[in-house]
């Protein structure tokens, strides 16, 4: 073999973080992608909707990458799609669902010219140096994949986001038989999903979600509001079932939830009975405990559906006194107190809330710690690199690995960027290629960075203070005009202001005095003489900018 | 009794929220007020440092405040005392460590004049038509007092902040004795904390977390850092106590776990055995297994000791593999994200980091519903109030009274500036007073308000663009000047911005051809083209801030 047939594995999103998960994996002069994942902003990135990995190294690499194989149809799986496609056009494969999804992300981005190629599990297909076998895992959404990928130098085994759900709703197992087939032959390197790893036990079964919605329901006497991620078809389906089973009518409600049940009915993924789907225009036709109300929501967000009842804003949907509302998910971390507003918001409509993690009405979709020591069990790879987490996830599960058994030294916790080389003797860290985010703010891909982010903090701590001033061949000719936006109330400070311009004057003056007519010192002197005067007055720091007009 | 003789409760602070507890108890002309506290702000409130309850009421009865009764030193019980005292001056009592406390505060805010009173456990002072009653319960911090306020119309109880630990650190039990005399004399009216109402079961004791500690220190064979709230002295007692059983020696590090260890061994709280306290600039004289740090930074904290120590940047705190990590805190909804980035960052230095619910280093200090219901069948009230906590608590802790027999209409889900006004037959609402948040920001109280904070929303997520124009009767003389900040990143959008400059020409231009010379006429029609073009090519809404400069 020559030195270009290294096989590398270089995780490009997904690891120490939750989300925008992508890994390219690299053989020879051919690489393959698994996943193109985005991820939401935290709360410090101030105006920032989205972000994404950064692709310099596929764009770099264009030439050869030959595919992107996608394990199902989460945003934080498939979202950054419609940006990689842009810069890059391999073709993808992805199962039924996960396509379905997807294409409707790239008909909004205007991107027509994409392959898409269908791919059942067990299929296997061959694409340069790899063979590519597909497995049915479970998961929160319905039609995911974990990957084989079957290298010359030996199979690397994705499990794809994976829970070990031994009764799932659609019946469709996770493929132990073939991933037992696959630990027999040998995995040299297995990828594995973290984001439970800090839980003990085994995640509860999907199922057991639609034995508490037939309690809840069995119970309730008024009109029932489920909300769930709208992506969780099997939740969707078990309220609907469990609606038809006590004679109500649903009711979908939510612009994704109305978007994925009519992609999740066209593609065969939900069995919704005759005539049980009412318009979200007719709920008042029907008696209360006649409706069940399926919406989005879930995580509080502030444009979103349940949102907007809770705040009593909603077209069509008022709460009464009387209504159950049910919050079948539990917040992602950093959304607890808007998920808690709505809440608070919803009794003081009059509703009941059933939520909580020990209320039953949520399951995970994510691996717990028993699972994912039957999984490394059954899979026994050579090598192992835990994936899709945040650096405590990964060491965790790396932990795990070891006390399976697995030495320390084939374990790699890696970071986004990490070239991760691999023979078949030993796996390492053979350097780093450019990794990170890339911020995606209104139309804007990458254009705001960390100077923009910087001035948006300042700003948004302690506002701005703009002083203008007119010279004339270094001389005031107008101003000092003081603005401020976002520092104090200016009708309750009219004296800070004026004394404000008073020391701009003295600023103007010493450099008069001094000589100083460079236009930068000159601001600089405003700056100072003006910032320390409003920090010892107010204990703030609003953003300084002076403005020189020369007429 | 004339119309003057009502018993009213106004809850100013502390219904609906977590924080700035504050109630005020009013008889004939005669107002006393438990606890003062204050809020730290939600995310939302950009550049606020403290948020404390509008005491307007307070200030026009000023005369008729009597006295503030504290029950225990936590800030959000007596954190906004130092504001409320520069407006009203009545007496204060509370017990010597809460007192020790408050003094503190009192001096960095230069309130000298301020009648302090010891209460202990089981005193009965009068105050006006008042006998008021303290009486010993345990919570997070030692010293706690619930209060009962014997009024001519029947006692009010209030339970303070509360947890019926069985096995308190100190061995100061909660006066059940009392409660139970005080049930069975009659209770007119019970305040108590619903903070946990929504946990089932009982809160663990204290000692549970010492238990831990022992099997941690036990097998910990590296350095031991503790990090927990530092007002929490019983943990910090269990903390030197497992270290001295281990030979270990102890620092306490952060200022003010410094503090509060310096006042609580002062007043007699803490009980640390002889030379077992180092200086923080000698721990890396002693090896690691003869050390143990106590810190602050359990809620991660960006200016805090651990975060520094996580950071790599603490002056005498590098972690180094080995190092045991215990976190003994749960996060504070909202800090979850911060705790977290710290955990990982410790991690990443090499340390064991223990954490998480589940792993016995954190109890909490409010009882959960078993022990509420404890205590509403020991204390028997007539009518019953939930306090301390949001909506949903309150409802929570209702619906608990209720299930315990306390008919619905005896019980009162209020809010801050509720009137709740007693007889001996009826509790009800009767009007409300000003209440809600006033805002400090640096040395600002109450001077930023909501014009102010959607300045600094709008200025967070697309920053501004400022547009100078200096006209000279009607006529553009120079500029227009265009500046931005926290909108782009100008040497990259340089083009952006010439196009910019087009836009307002254009509008100064049709301004002129129209004769429209109002300078507010002009700026509306700068904002209107710029804002459009700017949306068009970025999607982005940024403030636009037209100045006008008469020459």
């Amino acid at each position: 073999m020559s030195d270009k047939s290294k096989l590398q594995i270089i995780p490009l999103g997904g690891l120490g973080e939750i989300g925008k998960n992508m890994t390219a994996v690299k053989y020879d002069e051919s690489i393959v992608v698994i996943d193109s994942g985005l991820a939401f902003p935290d709360d410090e990135l101030l105006g920032i909707d989205l972000v994404i990995p950064d692709i310099s190294f596929l764009i770099e690499n264009k030439e050869i990458v030959k595919a992107i194989l996608l394990t199902h149809g989460h945003e934080d799986h498939v979202g950054a799609l419609p940006y990689v496609l842009r810069e890059i056009k391999p073709p993808i494969y992805g199962s039924k669902l996960t396509l379905g999804i997807v294409e409707g992300k790239l008909k909004e981005h205007n991107l027509d010219d994409i392959i898409m190629n269908v791919v059942r599990p067990r299929d296997m297909i061959e694409i340069g140096p790899f063979k590519i076998e597909f497995f049915r895992v479970c998961h929160s959404i319905p039609d995911c994949m974990g990957i084989a990928i079957h290298t010359p130098l030996g199979t690397i085994l994705h499990t794809g986001d994976i829970k070990l759900d031994q009764t799932p709703v659609d019946g469709q197992m996770v493929d132990f038989s073939k991933m037992v087939e696959l630990g027999e032959k040998g995995v040299l390197v297995m990828l594995g999903d973290s984001t439970n790893a800090e839980k003990s036990g085994y995640t509860k079964s999907e199922k057991i979600v639609g034995n508490t919605f037939d309690e809840l329901f069995n119970k309730c006497s008024g009109r029932i509001i489920v909300t769930t991620f709208a992506s969780n078809v099997h939740r969707i389906q078990q309220a609907i079932n469990t609606a038809h089973k006590y004679g109500r009518k649903v009711a979908i409600v939510g612009r994704s939830m109305v978007n994925n049940v009519k992609i999740s009915c066209q593609l065969g993924y939900l069995d919704i009975p005759e005539d049980i789907l009412v318009e979200m225009e007719d709920i008042n036709s029907y008696p209360p405990e006649r409706m069940v109300i399926a919406t989005t929501g879930s995580q509080g967000e502030p444009m979103s559906a349940l949102t907007k009842i809770a705040m009593a804003g909603h077209r069509f949907v008022g709460i009464k006194p009387g209504d159950t509302v049910i919050i079948s998910a539990n917040p992602i971390p950093g959304n607890e107190k808007l998920v808690a507003r709505t809440i608070d918001l919803l009794y003081k409509l009059g509703a009941d809330v059933v939520y909580a993690r020990e209320s039953g009405v949520h399951v995970s979709g994510h691996a717990a710690q028993d699972e994912l020591k039957l999984l490394i069990n059954i899979i026994k790879p050579r090598f192992f690199i835990p994936v899709h987490g945040e650096y405590r996830h990964q060491i965790k599960h790396a932990q795990l690995a070891e006390n399976m058994g697995i030495p320390w030294e084939r374990i790699c916790v890696a970071e986004n960027g990490s070239i991760i080389e691999i023979s078949k003797k030993k796996i390492r860290l053979a350097g780093k290629v450019a990794a990170g985010r890339v911020f995606i703010d209104g139309l804007g891909v990458g254009d705001v960075g960390n100077i923009v982010l910087r001035d948006r903090r300042q700003l948004s701590q302690d506002g701005i203070i703009i002083v203008v001033v007119a010279i004339n061949k270094g001389e005031l000719i107008s101003g000092p005009d003081i603005v401020s936006r976002g520092f104090v109330y200016v009708r309750e400070s009219e004296q800070l202001m004026e004394n404000a311009k008073v020391k701009v004057n003295e600023a103007m003056e010493i450099c008069a005095r001094k000589n100083i007519s460079e236009w930068s010192s000159i601001k600089t002197q405003i700056r100072d003489k003006l910032g320390k005067y409003l920090y010892e007055e107010t204990g703030r720091k609003p953003m300084i900018m002076p403005i020189i007009m020369e007429i």
